[in-house]
Formats: structure tokens, sequence, C-alpha cells
């Protein structure tokens, strides 16, 4: 069998992949020819590789989304290549970016980070302009591992959270807005989530809530949330995806107040890539077991 | 009985205290003339008005800190006066803000602020550097309101907490710095507490680790800590208090890495004067009723 690794893998983890593989050939980022030949591959191949693979069976993305790998746009492979994803691996680093966020903004760690570049002290009128977490109404939108972890977290505070799923209800989400002191989206791009937070919606928030996106950037009217932030009609905003990444030169999420940008940062952490190799080696043993792999996607659905 | 008011509140703020106080009569920061014709203070008045009140009873501060009206100063007002201080008052937005520090630096909250600030997108480089909070080992240095909350606070986290009060002992101190993630000190500035992170002891720490402090600036060797950050040998730190605050032009906190400076804001919220009328309108009660008065400080002792 030939693996064929696509993901930017350290010697270390390239050894310890190697010892896991058995009889398998792995074949860290070569060249197109040998993934060719592969029948699986780890890692986020280029999609246009996709068009000439006879031999793949089985591709384990090193992220959550799977968009661009939709196997309608491959018609002459048919539906034989499973797809797994890392669903649910960002849930504990995500929901932590997402706590910190909310913390930094009720808290002021971004107003304080910009005084200190400023050598700025302004000390007791700062206090003002700070809240507490306590009690808050927080409104989860998207109701997976990442918001379920974010509850966790949140339980200390005692915060009175109401959670919406993927069988949302349009005036049950209306409602819940009207009242929310944190609104946080964790939902995949699909027709269903797209322009879901648009700028009716967003008027409808509370004048100090917070708005905070750790899905895709597709869900909210980004023009219309920077003009809420910019107009204060809106509290503040944690932005960890964006319709375009890298976040275009004169987009408003650079300038307008009050909002922290985490440029896509939310699942990181310092062993990410070691950790992800512990799920491609699990899921290799079940491949070759054949076992049901873990963490396969589907299109249709669209997580 | 007269009831001078130091503090600065609003006319609404005042209202209901006249509405508290019975036939009792409130002058708010009317005159020195009038302080020294006062029963009760509430506020922090100048410490040389104290020398000339022979009718002062009791002072209500409205702070935690509370060493400049010590009274072994006054020595011709003898032991006359009780001060109550605000013990407790701002453990929960202080713990708060504690979370907010350690998760910021934990989740790169002061690095995308600075980014954004220079409209440069880093992405996928920052995430190398993040770390998640999970099974951090965490040192409580002082174990009174603000610190026992931040264990509650920490609890989704499965921290392992170590705590130290007034008891503590230095080589258990020393031990426990060693292996430490985050060290929070919460001490007050007494001659048992000052100078107790010298540079010996900061030098104790891993290089990862977190050094956060929200007591007093006395506690800590400043030019070791700066010094420190800016050689690598720690991690980041969180820093409310200072030896002088405002923080002087040209001190290495201004510049040096890795540390978010809070500007002794860790107390504050928005309604954080209402609830502190509401202190003393219930400690006047007690104090009407000869009902022992909550908040009683001890110089001797130093909290």
């Amino acid at each position: 069998m030939e693996i064929y690794v696509c993901a930017d893998l350290t010697p270390e983890q390239l050894q310890r992949l190697n010892a896991s593989a058995g009889d398998a050939t792995v074949h860290a980022r070569t060249n197109r020819a040998q993934f060719e030949k592969s029948e699986v591959v780890f890692g986020n191949p280029p999609t246009d590789w996709l068009a000439e693979c006879p031999d793949l069976k089985w591709i384990q993305l090193e992220s959550v989304g799977f968009g661009e790998y939709d196997n309608s746009q491959w018609p002459a492979l048919g539906n034989q290549i499973t797809v797994t994803n890392l669903s649910g691996f960002f849930a504990e680093p995500v929901a932590q970016s997402i706590l910190a966020g909310i913390l930094g903004l009720y808290r002021g760690i971004d107003q304080v980070t910009e005084l200190r570049h400023q050598e700025r002290w302004l000390g007791e009128d700062l206090r003002k302009s700070f809240r507490t977490l306590n009690d808050a109404k927080v409104v989860l939108f998207g109701y997976g591992a990442i918001n379920k972890r974010l509850a966790e977290l949140l339980n200390p505070f005692r915060c009175d959270t109401q959670s919406f799923n993927s069988q949302w209800q349009e005036k049950d989400l209306d409602r819940a807005l009207a009242t929310a002191d944190v609104v946080v989206s964790t939902v995949p791009d699909t027709p269903l989530t797209r322009d879901v937070f648009s700028k009716r919606r967003l008027a409808l928030l509370p004048q100090q809530a917070l708005f905070i996106n750790f899905g895709r950037g597709s869900v909210v009217d980004e023009a219309a949330l920077a003009g809420a932030l910019t107009s204060g009609d809106l509290g503040g905003a944690v932005i960890d995806v964006t319709r375009d990444e890298p976040l275009p030169t004169g987009h408003p999420f650079w300038t307008c107040p009050n909002l922290i940008l985490t440029q896509h940062s939310g699942g990181g952490t310092g062993d990410e890539m070691d950790l992800k190799v512990d799920v491609f080696i699990d899921n290799l043993k079940r491949y070759r077991g054949q076992h049901q792999l873990n963490g396969i996607v589907s299109f249709t659905r669209g997580y």
C-alpha cells in the first residue's frame, strides 16, 4: 500500500508515522506522479491533483473544513473515495480562544494592549467600560464539539445558555438574539447557514452584545457587522474566520472598533501536528483492519 | 450624625444614600471644614485631613488597599477610628481579569491586537506559539477571595492548583515554582510579602511559565521580571499592579515582550460604584444598630 503525505511533518513525526505504517510505503511531499499512484492520502492535496488518482481510496484531511474536496466535482471518480476530516479535533483550543476573546473584550485586554503600544496609562478611566461574564445570556449557534466544550468552560460563570443545532427555527433564533449578551457561531458553511447573521438579524441584538464567529465567514454580513460596531449599535466582536482569508487590505474588520481578529488561529496549539499524526495513525489502523473510519464527511449534509 | 462622602457619586447614587441615611446628614465632597465635623466617612480622604477630625469614628474606604491610612501615623487619634475596606469586593472581576490575561497570552489575544493595529495577517504562523490551559500547574500565591474564585473558574480546565496562604514556607514555594505553568500573586503589601518574587525565585520558574500579579507591585522584582521576559527565560506576564502607578515613562514594563499590563483596572466594572454604595449602606445599618461592621482592617496584620 502506498501512502502519500501532504501534511508538513517534522522528521520525528514522519518517523513515528513510518513506524506505525507496517508494510505500507510512506511518501512525504514528493511529487504528483507519486500521489497518483497512492491509495491513502494524509493532508490536504491540491484539488486539481484529484483529476488523476485511479488508486486513491481514502483521504484523511488535516482540517475540519472540506468544502473544496466536494466529490460532486470529480464525476470521473464516482464515489470511490472516502474523505475523513478532523471533526471535533479543534474543539478544545477553539473553545478556549472563544472564551479568551469574550473575556478579552469584557476585561479590556485589547484596550490595554493598544495602550501599552502607545505607552499610555489610563488606569481608573478604563474600569467603567468593563463587565463580568456572570449570568450573561449566551446564544450558541451550532451545537457540535466546540460549543459543547465552550458551555462547560462557561459553567462557573452561571451563564444562561441557549443552543441551536441544525434543526434551528428562524423565529426562535430571532427571539433569542433580542436579549442576548453574547452570540457564538461555530457552524460550517452550508446552504442552511449562509448569511444567517444578516443585517436584519444583527440589528436584533442589544447594543452591548458581542458577536463571535469561529465557524465560517459566510455566516455573517461582514459589512453590516463592521457598520454596527462603528456606529456603536453592537458592543463588540471576536472574529476568527472571514469570507476572504487572508483578510483583504481595506476590509473594515482591520479598523472598526471593539473587534478582536484572531486570524483563523483559534484551533492552534504548539503540539497541533503531533496530535494530527495521532489521529491519522489511529484511523490508518482502522482502515487496515477494515473498521469504520472516524470522521467520514458527508458532502450532501455538509459536515 | 454627620456623614462625609469622599467617593465620586452620581446624583442618583447620592439620592439613594440619602434615602438610606435616616436622620443623618450626608455631605458630598464639600470641604475640609465639613469633613472635620463628621462622624462617618465614605470613600478615601486625603490622609493629611486625618490630623484634625476629633469626631471621626469610622471610615468606610472604597478600596481594598488601606496602607496609607495606617493609624500608627495618627498618634493624636489613638485607636478611636475604625477603618473598614472592601475586602472581597473585587474578587469576581479581578478573577475574571486574571483568566482573561492567562487565556489572552495562551491564545494570542495580545498578539492579534498588535497585528490588527499593523493591518498584518499572520494566520497559520500564529498557531504554533499557542497553548491550552488544560492540566496546567497553577500556583496561587495568596488564598483569599480572588484566588478562591479563580480556582473555581479554572475547574473546567482541570488545572493542578497549589495554593499558599499567609503561613507559606520558603522551601514549599520554591519547589512549587520549579514546575509551575502559571503563578498568580494576589497578596497585599506586607513585610512578609515584599520582594517574595525576587530575581532568584523568578529564575526558578520554567521557561514557558506565566507570572501574574493582581495583588501589589511590591511583591516582585520588576527589573528582574522584565529582564526574564526580554531574554526569553520566562514565557509571559500579566501585570495589574506596579510599584509606581501610573507606570513611569521609560519603565521596562512598557516595552518588554509578552507582557499584558492591565493598569490596575482588574477590579473594574461599569456598576462598580453602585455596588460600593450598596456595601456602605449595608455597613451603615450595622453601624447604627451597633452591630459588628464588615471588613474591619487590621493595621498590624496588614489585611
